[in-house]
């Protein structure tokens, strides 16, 4: 996150802050444990990627009202004086326990608990909400993708279609933490130090006389940085094109990084393209790809046998095009010592604060979760929540982008291949501890 | 936009930047028009309504970049000084002609042109794709629920599961633009002076003894402003616990504003709540409805009789997720004095600098769009696009939201119920002048 753009305390629905109204008028300032899980009701997805933590902390050590902030609320006439007031001086104080970003979870798994005065928890629900189901949904497809490019190297093209500018930041970090290698981005260069990569449009190739001097101009503005796009009028011609000034290139000590194929039946095209390229002795030159790329696409020219290096992945991954939201929800699970559950039909909610304890054999697969309450201890399985955030207070430094692209790497080698499948629904087990199974028990009885 | 929350000139794709360095190395300054439109290949809506426009223009306006901005192109290699000092000094110095928000349109007529440098004109493309594509996707999708509604007052309640912060302010103007009635985005009402709206949630209900003592403390606190959720426990006995607190402060001198349902079946539950009340004399308390909602389940309750006065509109419509991305496109259509074309299959770019006109019969209806040339005079059919930036200046200040309201509000009363039917696809006619079409004719030649 950028520095100055907090999303402030505004940013939230008017709900919570009419709630929190009434429990200050009413005196109600108890501590609630709130529970932020995905229900993944529609079946979408076999796993999910952790992400929106280091926003999310960002934004709590920093929660304040500022005197703007007030003073626009007090104009809505919804609040009284006494209230505003009191926002006027609150922080927050809680604890957060969370999954660190970039750990494989599944569906009903806790991904981040609050536990702090009642209002404060209320307030973050909208936030919170956003924050980590976009990152979170995000970073889950973009791992369905590393998955189905099976080792080649993928390259965020989304943010001329994400859903606003927002959005456009945090799919390129989401998507580098589950393993892309680079961004268009370069905001996100910037900000993230993400690798960014780019190549040319069809305007470009467009605006010089014929597509040889196009590929001539660009090769003399970025010698050894170059990727031509061939298929502004002929992807076949393109590539002969291509290999012309590639090998002109070579003649003069440089090396073309790649060509670009954007249109048409890429498995065909992209085979006859590397037959043009190997026949030129342009073994080292790769071949990219784009234009309506996501896990499905790749998965199919793949198997079509496409002799393609890399994918520019845009719109489809960006908004999660097959799936654009997730099923995220925030649950009170505990309330001034008492645990909490709702019962409405398909809406069950697990009462108590909670960790989550991931059992792996001997070489580190995984073989199933258990959601346990959160004192538990276990001889088996490893504790996923850590706790971030203590009094509201960082419990530690943010880890580095690369520290959580590491972590998502060694996960997704430890989750089974089974879980991976594109097209399947297969359901890792995720079980309830005995002791949480009877507090359930409990709390129905109440 | 937020003073200070500028995107900036990073806000781009690096080919972008990639292709402008070329054009300065290569002394390619000459004036380029592009069109940025819609192709709608997939043929998800019948209408669009523009919006963007004030983001793009107050983007426009401030167009520069920081010193920072250089520092980290220096830093990334792929530039050389004399590019960057160019940069440095570099301001948007173009016209801009455009459809004002608020807008209905359809598939490949402009919305936007930029007639700039080219250098400049590139640049914003990736800007330009995102937010005016992101925002007029929302306005359409919101329009729709407006005519299922018909008449019924909608709440934009989608802020947390937006994708990202960006999206739930543009998704609260933009749906306020087609005629939303509220949005629960506080932030939103800060930055825009949208009314605000909110109730109350599962959890606070359920942080009371009963829900009976959870309505009459929110009472106490809003005595005139209380909508009260009723499906924590079930639906029907929550509306009789309504009506008592109702009743009640109907006796103290207030009134309670509404109730709301949140799950089960809308339509017969909608009903006899609407009987619970009526029964209490409770004629005015209105009925709020919310889970799920987007157009087509709008219209389905509708349909089934159901007894609802306003409903709240979330996630569906803040993704749009049955469409969660239109096929936007920026392409070069006029360069060096000469019009420009590209031919790929499927890809047909119309040349020329464009103009809208618009027929409509007597009664104002829409008949029939013509798209010409911009220079073009008609005798019939009133032109759409305006220049609203010229030499880099804006030529007017922004409109208010109300009058982009009020613009939609008319422009949607002009349009012929047919195209506005959920279900079937129908194409309002849209057809290219004799010049325009002659032009086609002479580009594909040369």
């Amino acid at each position: 996150m950028r520095k100055g753009h907090r999303a402030g305390p505004l940013f939230t629905d008017l709900y919570e802050l009419t709630m929190g109204a009434c429990y200050y008028a009413h005196r109600v300032f108890d501590t609630a444990t709130f529970s932020l899980y995905l229900r993944d009701v529609r079946a979408t997805r076999n796993f999910f990627v952790a992400a929106g933590l280091e926003d999310t902390l960002n934004e709590l050590a920093d929660f304040h009202f500022s005197k703007e902030e007030i003073q626009y609320l007090n104009s809505t006439g919804f609040f009284q004086d006494d209230f505003l007031s009191y926002l006027s001086e609150l922080r927050f104080s809680g604890n957060i326990h969370a999954l660190p970003e970039g750990t494989i979870f599944f569906a009903n798994e806790p991904i981040l608990e609050v536990t702090a005065p009642i209002i404060e928890a209320q307030l973050l629900e909208t936030f919170l909400l956003n924050t980590i189901g976009f990152q979170t949904m995000i970073a889950s497809k973009s791992a369905r993708c590393i998955h189905a490019a099976d080792g080649r190297a993928l390259i965020d093209f989304s943010l001329r279609r994400t859903q606003g500018r927002d959005a456009g930041l945090k799919v390129a970090r989401s998507t580098f933490i589950s393993g892309f290698a680079a961004t268009s981005n370069v905001l996100a260069g910037k900000i993230y130090g993400i690798p960014v990569s780019g190549t040319m449009a069809h305007s470009y190739v467009s605006a010089f006389k014929n597509e040889r001097d196009a590929f001539f101009a660009y090769f003399d503005t970025f010698p050894d940085n170059s990727i031509f796009l061939i298929d502004t009028y002929d992807t076949l011609e393109g590539a002969k094109n291509a290999a012309v000034v590639a090998k002109e290139m070579k003649k003069r000590g440089h090396a073309l990084v790649g060509v670009r194929l954007d249109s048409g039946d890429m498995a065909a095209l992209s085979r006859e393209v590397r037959k043009i390229l190997d026949d030129a002795g342009l073994l080292e030159v790769r071949i990219f790809a784009s234009s309506g790329f996501d896990e499905f696409k790749i998965e199919k020219v793949l198997s079509q046998g496409a002799k393609i290096d890399a994918f520019g992945v845009g719109t489809k991954v960006g908004v999660s095009a097959d799936a654009p939201f997730v099923d995220v929800v925030y649950k009170m699970v505990r309330f001034k010592g008492q645990d909490k559950r709702k019962l409405s039909p398909g809406k069950i909610t697990l009462a108590g604060a909670k960790q989550v304890f991931r059992k792996t054999d001997p070489s580190g697969r995984y073989i199933e979760d258990i959601i346990g309450l959160r004192e538990e201890k276990m001889d088996e399985g490893e504790p996923l929540l850590e706790m971030v955030m203590e009094n509201g207070r960082p419990t530690r430094s943010h880890p580095t982008l690369q520290t959580l692209r590491k972590r998502f790497e060694i996960n997704f080698s430890c989750l089974d291949k089974k879980y991976k499948s594109l097209g399947t629904r297969t359901t890792y087990p995720v079980k309830l501890s005995r002791r949480l199974k009877d507090l359930q028990e409990r709390v129905k009885i109440q």
